[in-house]
């Protein structure tokens, strides 16, 4: 019996390895530097960045999402952007990903949000396929560009 | 002379023109259903949900940035998303595009940001070379998904 419930500031280890374990999936385990501490903050801290939902099956996590809100100036109102989320393999093809995404899509509409947003690998098929069963747009004509590190500095002039 | 400003609430006409004339560009007019009391509660009320730059030469508006925080797992940090980034035709070539980047770029150094995020539609040449001659970054592997509309009602059981 899966189960979606608020993460709450003891599971910030148990988010942390989810995390490492969607990067090493994804194969950008070296790109993970974030640390409990700054979790910690982010979801619990005075000033929240983000907000996370946990997946369990009798008790025990299997999966999370962490969201954010976005805006939308076309429609004037946020929306909910899914930044990670994850399953743990063993727990897989039992519903918990569709669960966790069940749960935000509520969050979403009991707020106001006119969409849920996410991205997802161009290789990773389950997850493209998994999209296309609920029914999520493809934005294929949209090309997300990232300024950051030395080239971020560049560009703001230090 | 280029001026990149924060935006204030006496602002909210201008800027709700400039998202109808970038829809227009986008050949997208059809979809924005904004109205400047949406844009002012999400700007400008008791929990914002976006903020706005203004781009003036001589006093006069010629441009804006829109954008707000995202969060980065990986890098435990937030980043800054640019929603919207827009030029007016006359006032193109003169540098106020770059102006508008540079002033949110040192937002986001000044708030411990990590990285800054935009998007770009794929047919849109001169934003893209633009994007290239700064440094950012094409993240083409990953690619947007949307719900919204009758299937966010569906995927959340309503």
């Amino acid at each position: 019996m899966i189960h979606v419930r608020p993460a709450m500031p003891g599971d910030v280890p148990q988010i942390l390895q989810f995390i490492r374990d969607l990067a090493e999936y994804e194969r950008e385990l070296d790109s993970v530097v974030a640390t409990e501490a700054m979790l910690s903050e982010a979801l619990f801290g005075d000033r929240t960045s983000a907000e996370a939902v946990i997946a369990e099956v009798d008790g025990t996590p299997v999966g999370f999402a962490l969201f954010f809100h976005n805006f939308s100036t076309w429609t004037g109102r946020p929306g909910i952007y899914v930044e990670d989320l994850y399953v743990s393999p063993e727990a897989r093809g039992a519903g918990a990903g569709e669960a966790l995404l069940r749960h935000v899509a509520g969050l979403a509409l009991d707020r106001g949000c006119a969409r849920l947003e996410l991205a997802v690998l161009d290789w990773n098929q389950p997850a493209i396929d998994f999209y296309r069963a609920i029914g999520a747009q493809p934005m294929d004509e949209w090309k997300v560009q990232r300024v950051s590190g030395d080239t971020l500095a560049a560009l703001a002039g230090r």
